[in-house]
């Protein structure tokens, strides 16, 4: 980070002169805060409120939710209230959905009652859908008028902001016909008619839709703002690629982190406090480790294996890791497949098949190596594993082939079992793999060992 | 996948029609590409010829590369070339760099001598830079130039594709002065000057920048465009933000691979040939085993601790798999942290103090739990660990402690020492943090075993 390199000398130099300079090196909203993110809160409050009240507009919605409600707090109530209902309804929704519910109930009041209602139904919507990213600042246009007559409305009544790259066509309810990119005002003769320049093709998404659903659109249709109607067709604002694009990197992190076999975090790893991080990650390795106490269980039955040959216990490690691995490979695999729409349920046959034989080529040639190992071992008098070391090494090839293939093909079928169950196959694959893969191991591995060795060292 | 369903009767009701139509149910190009993806590859040939020129060209850059190049193969040499010279650069780029060396030479002969070497150049540039995804169809504006000149110019020069969303402000040895969103032309008064309606911001990218640079960019000023230069500040061509989506989705699918403990594959997983697919899979899996094998060596060193003490086999795999997950806990919260640029190599001794407290923290829960399990078993007479069961629990507590205090701190800090090293953490982690965790594990268990456990079992 060389930002934090120059944090010190910018301050210095006077940060704010920068941002509010005319000559060519002018400093962008959200380079302000990202020098802001290096400075203790204290600071930030004061340099924050020594802004024009117009810069603090174009700062706030690229600061921390921690620090936009630090600084809120700090300010008198007259200029929180013309802060909050300055910025744009997704940006505000995004401050207030962070906040708790009695901080969130007195803080609306400080909205306008148009701004107040807006935030309180977007509210209303769960978490995970797109109506929480929803602007409701965009230009619409009737399909009658002649672009002349567009432009002239639009130099009115539109202020210049991002929204307005995209120009919206609706009816006298409201509902909309057709978005067309501001472009096309310009590219077009001013005496044509806006139905002239609709192109027929509107993709939109529905207030309901899951932000996922959003993701999969804007990718889809390689747009960068997308329109939102409600089950009437009627325009309730928009979307722009931007916050989809945080809400895809923070569904990235929350699915590496399931992934990773632990609850995924509500904030930044550095900015989540201690207990909540331990709390985060205890849940999940508490019942990891309950349910790897059957390990323990399976073990058990085999004491008296292992007290008459001591040296199966010696490749017991390898050998459950080796499930293991190639559980969590296919596990990976599946899962990301299954997230980015290559694969649904309905393919677990194909996929079935695919990782059976994937699992037995990737088993012979794991088995192959552990049987040279102990043949080596054996040969060079590195270990002595006894006069049946033959057997012994036969016992890790064939138990490595049945493991192996048995980690792949749980690894590849509990995600997909998972979600057809409605579970996030991300979230909840990791210990039921780990345990069926680890118990189902020491079983293979030992009835292999009492067929091989019977008569020898059982 | 809905859209399979529908495949079968969308192609009776004659798909290309419905293209076609101009009613409003119009079918977008990337529409037909998903009905297409699901139909066998001869069909897609055949139905793809029949469309027009202009249609083919609309849909061509949606189609997967495996599928382009069939097409462009089965062409008429001199449709394949209207084709290939028509589609934009980037996606011209995409299609030439899939193909091996020979045939990328004889396709290229189809181009016009403009955008061969237009191509050829930017395939001289690395994948994983951002010259990989320019588009070279810009419109580019004097500063002296009034809107209404300006709206004139365009008009006439520029055609209407997504690129004219953004117009280019240059003087006149084409350096770039300034980007101006499309829409303040519309939203200015028509006597102002481009330079009047500038706004001094000018985010841009340099061309060996990399796709992971891009995205950041993207990501941090919020932009759907930005413009490309080169070292003297040339314009060289702009990016949008759908390709660099499509860049983070494959780096993201990526880099949850290789945490997978595998290559990362070059295609999605229903289109990686068999073979393919076990070879990715079979190169870290043999590291691993390999690395793994020293578990085998290690417990070999305790073999006489194991055939007085068998009852201490049985927690061995509850004893490393717990260090393991918390291991691969703290290695995917270090990993993607870093990867979303929350923390850098610098924060080591935070993360490291910190990391620590949370391996103390989880190693006395998980410890207590484990303790509590023999109490109870013995208590219960559901298995008799023999006399001395009590330090047999205090073995498995203060080896859980010891054990995830360390599974978690070699977690976080080899993803941070990998990448000290320039290597990427997502590859590598894996087999040094199992490694490393199994066999010390292994050797804090016994160790503490031969303390705890002299003069009784031992």
């Amino acid at each position: 980070m060389k930002i934090k390199d120059i944090t010190q000398k910018l301050f210095r130099d006077n940060i704010m002169a920068l941002f509010r300079s005319n000559n060519s090196h002018k400093l962008h909203p959200a380079e302000v805060a990202e020098v802001f993110k290096n400075l203790p809160v204290d600071s930030i409050i004061g340099a924050f409120n020594s802004f024009s009240y117009d810069n603090q507009m174009q700062i706030f919605p690229y600061l921390d939710p921690i620090i936009q409600k630090r600084l809120v707090l700090s300010m008198p109530p007259v200029n929180a209230s013309a802060l909050l209902n300055a910025i744009s309804l997704d940006d505000r929704v995004a401050f207030y959905s962070t906040l708790k519910d009695t901080e969130r109930g007195e803080l609306l009041e400080l909205l306008t009652p148009d701004n107040k209602k807006a935030t309180f139904d977007i509210l209303g919507y769960p978490k995970q859908s797109v109506a929480r990213l929803i602007n409701n600042q965009f230009a619409t246009l009737k399909k009658e008028m002649s672009i002349a007559e567009a432009n002239e409305y639009l130099r009115r009544h539109q202020p210049d902001t991002e929204t307005a790259n995209v120009i919206y066509v609706v009816d006298e309810q409201g509902k909309l016909i057709e978005d067309i990119p501001v472009r096309r005002l310009v590219l077009n003769e001013p005496t044509k008619k806006i139905e002239d320049i609709m192109d027929k093709f509107c993709v939109k998404l529905n207030i309901n839709d899951s932000k996922e659903d959003a993701i999969q659109k804007f990718k889809e249709y390689d747009r960068v703002v997308l329109p939102v109607t409600n089950e009437d067709d009627i325009l309730m604002g928009v979307v722009t690629i931007d916050d989809v694009l945080d809400a895809d990197e923070q569904r990235n992190t929350r699915e590496m982190q399931k992934f990773g076999g632990m609850e995924s975090l509500d904030y930044p790893y550095v900015k989540t406090p201690f207990f909540s991080l331990v709390k985060k990650r205890a849940g999940w390795l508490i019942i990891l480790f309950l349910s790897e106490m059957l390990t323990a269980t399976a073990m058990g039955y085999f004491d008296k294996e292992i007290s008459k040959a001591v040296v199966l216990a010696l490749f017991v490690p390898l050998i459950i890791s080796s499930g293991g691995n190639c559980g969590s490979q296919a596990a990976t695999l599946i899962i990301r497949a299954m997230a980015v729409k290559e694969l649904s349920i309905r393919d677990w046959w194909y996929v079935m098949r695919r990782e059976i034989s994937s699992g037995i080529t990737l088993g012979i040639i794991l088995g192959a190596i552990g049987f040279l190992r102990i043949t080596t071992w054996q040969q060079l008098h590195w270990y002595d594993y006894g006069p049946h070391w033959i057997l012994l090494a036969s016992t890790i090839f064939f138990s490595l082939i049945g493991i192996v293939m048995w980690g792949t093909l749980s690894g590849s079928m509990i995600p997909m079992v998972l979600k057809s169950f409605k579970l996030d196959p991300a979230a909840s694959s990791a210990p039921f793999v780990a345990t069926l893969v680890d118990v189902t191991g020491l079983i293979i591995y030992f009835t292999i060992a009492a067929i091989i060795l019977k008569g020898t060292y059982l």
